[in-house]
């Protein structure tokens, strides 16, 4: 179960900036990369060591790094590159709150890529995906292999497209761009489970699994709205920089992935309301229930208990008890026991009570 | 039943651009064409190829697209008109957030019209409207035929409105005013069903169907505030750009549709919150009547229970029991049941159950 | 019943700026005008058609127009005096969210006013307050006799107050205090019935009303939250604009007025926390109360159930049942009661119950 | 018990600006005043007639005027001294809002004093406190006796303190410095209250009057929070003004002041929030206890009425009933109510009843 | 038990500035010394007399004074370096509210440093954190022996660490990174032990203590926002002031310390909302087990009631009761028992309430 915040007590006191996985399984890596070449762009999977000379070379590009590369080559990074190591920890971290940040040589983006786990039934999963972005190319990080790219792979293959290119700025618009359609369609997968416990609320049927299923929908509307709202933040720093990182032909692009985004905070926010009113319902057919239950045992009751101990009265054994002797007193005790009876329904026939 | 959001699965990780209907069921094209000749506004039916001219052409114009044209028209307007593909892209789309875009030649609105169904018992509609402004006319899409418009055409029929001149300033306003109007008019039918429970609920009526209705409400307000609000931010930007768009002898009546649309909001959230505070009432109604059922159980309980006891204990076999052979036991028996239950009145009596 | 909105179905569709009364009912007109003139402010009855020269004439005035006048004369004050359609479409409206509007030689303010109706028990009622200023005077409008006003005529009378000038700046002041002052007066009346309602809650006494009481104070507050917001703002826009409409002299007054219509908004908030906090307190009453209920009973039930069984265990007619001849048995059978009776005594009596 | 708001009707209506106690009882006068004379501050009783001239000489000064000083004597304050009528309006009324005022010649301010009432067991009182700072010195206004100034005094009457110079900046900061000390304490007390409110609460005692208590104590949170509050506003703008009125030296202890109201204001309100979730663990608390009793209540219905009915069977007066007539009926009777009794407990057993 | 404010009743009224521990427990002096010289940094303990001549010397320094040194030397301390008696008073203080103020010669932060109590099961400890930073060294006065430093203290020993220089600038970093990332240990235990919480609550295990854990949770999260959320402000203080205090170099440790403070507070706040949701729950829960409490108890009085009356009626002893004398009696008498109980379990049955 997805919790709130990991682990970092092994972090506390150590010097920042000191290179630390801080939640490290080993995950072998593997290198894709894309490099344009001559207007033509050609893929190629390669070594960790062919990393450097590329980003420091003429083309543009996209080196997507998948699992945990060793630390020393990190710190190889810093060193040719000129990344600042407090960029490289946030890599290294599994548990960065999203967020842009501008050096003079590159931007780093850190957001989380939230999507349909492929076996059934396991929900959605999540991993963080850190981006460097320079003035020639895009490097990604992702820890492990899963991840929502197959859409802006395959258009990579197609000379057609805009993306065919490698514009650096472009590229970062197509990657955030799918991030952000994964976390509508998780939204929505998890607001469908929503609607359907509403129609199920609504219909009257029983449901004696409604807490558990609030209780998940709800935590993992919480671990949603955690991790997309502050890629609002990094959205709008992004396109307030428009002038440096940003070419004014894309600025409507990146505005229409603001939008989708708007969309989707929007949309877990109704759903938060729209769960809320659910638990407020069922309690409210809960009490309505309950209120049911004891009215029919009140009647029950107040019919049975008073009739009953008239019956008692008759079957005392006194010595002297005159009407046990006259012929039509079980005729007539009946009768007193239909009375009070009727009388009682009648009494909450009136009340409305049923 | 209305659903928070609409499916985009098959978009994800397609090119930006990428015109596709999200949610296409082919309805017929029909094109409403008004335009300003000589003085005069001459009203066609005009085919999907005749849109083009007339856009490039020399009069004002008011263009109504209803129906789904085909993707390739969408591009010979992309190509032939300069509308962006990301412009075209929301227009084909069912689910997108009002909003205003600006490109250099041209302003983009969207918004969702929402209107009374024409068959009683069906609740409101809801339609998408999208709205492209020239510096010389209007063009509408709208996907399906119904629409809100049967005033502005009237209006349009004489000479001597306002709208008449189809000024696209002034057009654009009339389509808004139009829209926001029947916010209210929706607004007020919920609003009037939502008085009418209030008046059931504080009648002290028996509501079985409470949670339902209150339910139903809820989300119709939660439709209606999801897709008015954003308006809100539209309003805003259009009066912002006022030194270019917007005439100055048409902003007062752009003030006026705010200030309307201010009045829808309020009114719904002024709903939201008597919606909430009838299901705290109808909770605390519910509580107060069960507190009464217990207190009639405990009454009736807690009369007879010690009194049938009484009437058990002569009732027991003891060869040795000598109040069962005494003359007056039997007199004296009911003496005390009546003291008993007298007790018990005026115990109840004086904690004020009854 | 107070309603939040009124239909306004009648004006969708129709031009804006058309006149029309949104709910007419005809009263007959009566103008009371205040004119000065040589030094001397003169009171007078005046007809419609004298409006317009006083309006145009030398002296300051204050014309106060009461009831239903013929759309066509609306129409005449337009061309006239050159008051904007839009604004006489406010006037006619009874349904006007408060707003203040500047135009070139006029500001147009529409409030409500709320007073204490002079029949007993019925509650408040409300009125819309339409006012023109021109640098001359002020005009304002009312669709029925009553209002709040008394004061300013009784001051009007006095040579020696500061009022008696007819300055416009001053007199809309004036206005707007008096009608301050009556939210003042009305949240307090309220409010005075919630601090009975409180009383009454916290002593302790039978309530079968509160829900509809509660309900009652909280449409009242929310009727007077609505209509006396957005007089804030009107306030800060005429302190805004005090280069122009309102002399530095005067500020410190509009000061005063803004600072009575915080304290009032303020006032109006606390008592709707207030409200919300005493259904809490109503809530947790009854599940205490509910609680008691049911311990009586269960306490009750207790004691006798099990010794009701006692009894008709030695009720029954088994052939072989010795107990039943045992001399000391019916005394026995009665310390065996006792002590059952006594054992759950002692234990509800632990488990703290009373 | 202190109520929202106090009556002003008698003042609707009334020219802004006159003079009237709105709510006066008589006070006798007296009136403190420190004067500083070459290098000297001495201490003197002086008459209303004296006040006027200190405050036009030369000195600095503190003039306190306790009680009820006659209308006309202000009416003279206002010509003499250039007190605007809406501040001396300010002064008499005892239901002011916090508030700072700047005029030409002088600073105006009204807070509220909330100190400790001698007497045990009376809770908190609140005085308005109007001072009014001139270039000179300062005079403050208070209605009653009571005040917070011992502290200020007993430093007056030191030499090296840097109070006894009577600086008019610095003596403001002292006097509203005392105050909110006193809102701190009158907080705290309060806090302790509560505080020791929920230890019962948490330790599970009986608490028959927790409604009552809770109900108190927010009351005296919501008095406390709506006079503080404000005086926030007040500070911001005394800081804000600091060329003109505030020396440059004395601004880090106007800073401190603010701090401490921060600090108060932010008590406040976690004391708020502490209150309302101890409402919530009250109603969780009954709510459990009900859930207990109803279980006790239905163990013993559960186990007994199903042996009860089997004795009713037995003790029936049928000719024909053979169990009745058999050795062993009695034993196996036992044995039969023994058996359906522990299925009973052992079925609530399993169901983890008790 | 840790309460929101500490008693400062001793110091309203007493002089402000003026040198007073507000909670006095003698704690004896303990100083340590980093000072740098010649390229070197060196560890000493020093003494009170020894502390303003390094100050005032030449090389970088940290002092870290633990205990309580006497109020004289404080005297000297603000004589000799210029620290202001504000600065002094906020130092002795044990109750201040986190925030940063700037003099001419140095800059003042007041923080609390959370950390784990060494003793197991003894929760967080709070201490106040005093800093004093001058444009050679930083100077830190906690009031008792335990704190977080000890990641500073062995990276200080170590030559190759950035820290070793002493840079008063990145010396303040490093004691509120290393005080940020406690708070987020801390956040993280109380976080894990709600996590429990939920895990155990909704297994539906029987949770007896589950409101005193929520309370005591509740609290923990409280203290712990109310003294981290003032330091974002503190942060975003000093990331203003970078021209002046905080070198270009090191903005970005600054960021990191900003960006993990507001992931601490979102996580407190995510936790706090995930409290009150526990809440919610548990209370459904208890409403749903009363309500099968109640279905039980209906169920088995509405099956027996009846037919316990049925056999009251046969043990009357009426002499005229034919239905006693049928031979076929007995057996009728049950099957009417069992057809009554049939049919009201089929009643149940068909509620659904079983």
């Amino acid at each position: 179960m997805a919790r709130y915040i990991k682990s970092v007590k092994s972090k506390a006191g150590i010097a920042p900036g000191t290179l630390l996985y801080d939640d490290y399984q080993e995950v072998p890596v593997s290198i894709d990369c894309y490099l344009r070449k001559n207007e033509n762009t050609i893929f190629s999977q390669i070594t960790l060591d062919e990393v450097i000379p590329i980003v420091q070379g003429d083309g543009n590009f996209w080196i997507n790094i998948t699992g945990t590369p060793p630390l020393s080559w990190y710190e190889k990074l810093s060193q040719d590159l000129g990344i600042h190591k407090l960029t490289l920890e946030d890599i290294l971290s599994s548990n960065q709150r999203p967020k842009i940040e501008s050096y003079e040589t590159y931007n780093f983006v850190s957001v989380k890529m939230i999507y349909k786990a492929k076996q059934k039934g396991q929900g959605a999963l999540m991993e963080q995906l850190s981006l460097i972005e320079t003035n020639k190319g895009v490097i990604t990080f992702q820890h492990t292999e899963l991840d929502t790219f197959s859409g802006i792979r395959s258009r990579l293959e197609n000379v057609n497209t805009r993306i065919y290119k490698l514009d650096p700025d472009y590229m970062v618009f197509c990657i955030l761009d799918t991030i952000v359609d994964n976390y509508m369609i998780i939204t929505e997968k998890v607001g469908a489970r929503i609607d359907k416990l509403e129609d199920q609320l609504l219909s009257g049927a029983k449901m004696p699994h409604f807490v558990a299923k609030f209780s998940a929908h709800q935590r993992e509307l919480n671990v949603l709205r955690k991790n997309v709202r502050p890629v609002k933040e990094v959205m709008i720093q992004i396109m307030k920089q428009d002038n440096v990182w940003v070419k004014p032909e894309h600025l409507p692009f990146y505005n229409d992935v603001h939008d989708h985004l708007l969309l989707v905070v929007e949309t877990i926010d109704a759903y938060r309301d729209l769960l809320s009113d659910l638990l407020n319902i069922h309690s409210t057919q809960v009490n309505n229930s309950m209120n049911e239950v004891m009215k029919t045992l009140t009647i029950f009751s107040a019919i049975f208990i008073p009739i009953t101990f008239i019956a008692g009265v008759y079957g005392t054994n006194f010595d002297y008890l005159p009407e046990l002797h006259y012929k039509y007193s079980y005729f007539i005790f009946w009768c007193v026991l239909v009375v009070v009876a009727g009388a009682m329904l009648w009494y909450f026939k009136r009340k409305r009570w049923f």
